[in-house]
């Protein structure tokens, strides 16, 4: 691994991370809530830390896979400490262990938070809040590759790494496999961000459309963008009580749960490559089936179907996307209802969204995975691959989802011991549910940690833990993983 | 797939079954509890439908693969549902769903019993209880293939088959590989009883010094050699309060969750073979962490260092092979401790031993797999095979285990919901670990479910989901799920 040349990269990639904070200063002072120096520290800080590495190319060094999981690790858990410092000089969070918690839990997209009492934080903080979520939604990587291309096209020829780009892109997009829309990466990630931004605004206009005020519109559409769940309101999306605003929240959260593919090919009027995605069939089928058999459940707790419906509807599209909103107290639901949230939070959205989870493309190979090996173990001499979309799926790929299938379990069953053994004295349920939440980016559990609580009360070490693994949720544990390999420290 | 075949196989095995009842009959006799035609009744049934197919081979019909499945899922069905007659007949478990569902815990070594009351039942009852435990914890039709051979030596040299008795063995014996250890499978699977047969004597003869009674003593052994966890006491293994008891039965059914091939390598003295396993070595890791951990752990409830180490010991060892015995209520553990059990009950025991669970060699496999794809991930072009007990471990069983896990998780999941969904009311708790540890063939789950309760108080629905739990779990789901592909099917 080439340090100095990861140095390089992560030191122009802080100036981006400076850019970011210019947004919260400017609302703050329009609304002079005395927080421009709490945004302006660190960003000074961050460009200071670019100038010292940022602008002398080191002599040799190129971008392959090690290098590029090493920039994206570091890159996001430098941006975790950094987006801390402003809960902290503002006061509003004034410890370490929570504003890293708060700021993890905004930037992976999980929408867990620490705060009992949202209502009265200023509103540039409210707003870097949820700001973050929507970087994190798309990844700050892709947006800095947005804006600023890491590697100019004559090095990329010389270095002859086949687009060294793609391995930081690959590292932070979610999903078992990166299909590349256009040809030219930095084009493609600019594609999808304009798509994001589209979406985003149009979600701001049709909450001002249903009386939500400027303000809390731009911050709830932030959060529905990047599937993240954090609200400027303490009872969350139940506090407008109004099915319009939980409609329309419902409707882009699931969209933003969808392959961005998807809305480039709807772009692009292909509109066979949208027919063809088992991904999205799958998806639609289990948010319905979900919604059903939820509403039929809870009727008798509510008492009338429309309205069951309506939390339904509201509930599953926000843990299926990974959002983790309320308008209800789920915690109340009844066992079968709660295992089918519990289920859709392992499930997630689509691969390239900015849902987490496993995703739904992963479960599908899964699935077939498992209805081959049934074939294969009465008959093994027949060998047939596995289709997704049309096409074969790479035999890499299907060993690649099993074992991470694997792997997820495996780190998710220690980090549910390490926090029994963290909070001696919760229920097994709290426990289990905060790794589920958090791993998955999804943002409630039940119990301690259900929809009306928050994990405030919880040990700094668990919210250490609980960071680490949203992050590892976040960035589809490999990235982070491999660094502790000491195959990424071999020359 | 040839029905008249498997019909005539099975007809055949009939008659084992019924020679199975001649013990309990015996029993009954010698404690005169008027319990003789609750077994003579079923075992005629058995023997008239013996003699109905079991006489004229059809004149074609080879064993492969499929009908090796057809014939194990059938013949363990028709068992539980004759083995459950006795009960039924007797009077001592009037219900048949209540009778099923004993009678297939009791043959998949699960030890769940609906029963809150044992200590009254007749001894031949009794006896049949634990000696279905002790047969299904070999395999009934590896017994069968010690007694009688299935097919004669000349008839298989005309079918060509490859010694075709071994799908049966292989879909009845647990674990991702069956290695034999003699070229004769038949000769193989007598070792392997006689092994069985002298640690059960050995066992017996060691809690009769230890001041239990015979039959308590057989009783005992019976389901400790099939790490199934009946007892005859209400309170289990913690009725005698014993230090001596527990740490015979501890020791034991840690034994009985070795893969039995150690044994013969014992034998044989081939010391290299024992040194090799590398199942052994974790096993004897993961049994001595999950101990001090929980003693640790433990250590403030009791007060007592040494009273923690003996109630750890115990449990772990019981949870591990999947036994289920309890010497105290470790339901009133901490989260950390029920986590520990809830996790071993996964982990299972060690392969071609009589414990569930997911076997010791498939979490290596597992693991293995995990840091292999770390590494692929860093490096592609990096091909290394993975290693177990010094061999190579072919790609199809390591893509067997990954897929094998896949499955066992997405029927997990399933089975979980489909109770939460009968049993509403009850916590979710409760029904995660009713399946789990129906699921691993362990026996008491957490809450509701818990040590000092029982599983009568299940709806009937619930009691027939987890009998098929159990099977699944005992059989390793694919000769069960193999029926339901068409491929078993298709002529």
């Amino acid at each position: 691994m080439s340090i100095r040349y990861i140095f390089y990269l992560c030191s122009r990639i802080f100036f981006v991370l400076a850019i970011l904070m210019v947004l919260p200063i400017l609302v703050s002072l329009i609304y002079n809530d005395g927080c421009v120096t709490a945004f302006l520290i660190p960003a000074l800080v961050l460009v200071a830390l670019g100038l010292l590495g940022g602008f002398k190319k080191p002599a040799k060094g190129t971008l392959f896979a090690k290098e590029g999981f090493a920039v994206v690790t570091i890159i996001w858990i430098v941006f975790a400490v950094f987006g801390a410092m402003p809960f902290m000089i503002s006061g509003t969070i004034p410890r370490f262990a929570d504003a890293f918690f708060e700021t993890v839990s905004g930037f992976t997209t999980t929408g867990s938070t620490i705060l009992s009492e949202v209502e009265t934080l200023p509103n540039s903080i409210q707003f870097w809040r949820h700001f973050i979520v929507w970087i994190g939604g798309m990844g700050v990587l892709a947006f800095a590759l947005a804006i600023l291309p890491i590697e100019s096209d004559k090095n990329k020829k010389r270095s002859q790494s086949v687009g060294s780009d793609v391995y930081i892109i690959r590292a932070e997009s979610p999903g078992p496999m990166f299909g590349k829309l256009v040809p030219k990466l930095r084009f493609n990630v600019q594609i999808l961000y304009l798509i994001y931004a589209v979406m985003t605004l149009a979600e701001i206009i049709l909450l001002l459309l249903g009386g939500m005020d400027l303000f809390d519109s731009v911050c709830h559409s932030f959060a529905s963008a990047g599937t993240g769940g954090f609200s400027t309101k303490n009872a969350s999306i139940g506090a407008y009580d109004s099915a319009y605003i939980e409609t329309v929240i419902g409707v882009f959260i699931l969209m933003f749960g969808i392959n961005f593919n998807i809305f480039y090919f709807l772009l692009t009027k292909n509109i066979l490559g949208i027919l063809k995605s088992d991904e999205l069939r799958w998806y639609l089928i289990i948010v319905a089936s979900a919604v059903l058999l939820i509403t039929l459940d809870i009727r008798s707790l509510y008492g009338d179907f429309f309205l069951s419906l309506r939390y339904a509807f509201f509930q599953v599209a926000s843990i299926i996307t990974t959002s983790g909103f309320a308008t209800t107290d789920f915690d109340l639901w009844s066992s079968f209802s709660k295992g089918i949230l519990v289920l859709l939070m392992f499930c997630g959205g689509c691969a390239s969204s900015t849902a987490g989870g496993l995703k739904v493309s992963r479960l599908i190979i899964m699935v077939k995975t498992a209805l081959k090996e049934i074939r294969y173990y009465l008959n093994p001499r027949e060998v047939r691959a596995i289709r997704c979309d049309g096409n074969h799926v790479p035999q890499s790929v299907v060993t690649g989802v099993s074992a991470y299938f694997v792997v997820y379990m495996l780190i998710f069953a220690v980090s549910v011991l390490l926090i029994t053994l963290a909070e001696s004295g919760q229920s097994l349920e709290t426990c289990f549910t905060a790794v589920a939440t958090c791993f998955n980016n999804v943002g409630p559990g039940l119990d301690a940690v259900g929809p009306t609580r928050n994990f405030g009360f919880l040990s700094d070490v668990s919210k250490y833990l609980l960071s680490i693994n949203m992050l590892l949720g976040r960035l589809e544990l490999f990235p982070i993983l491999a660094l502790f390999s000491k195959t990424a420290w071999k020359h």
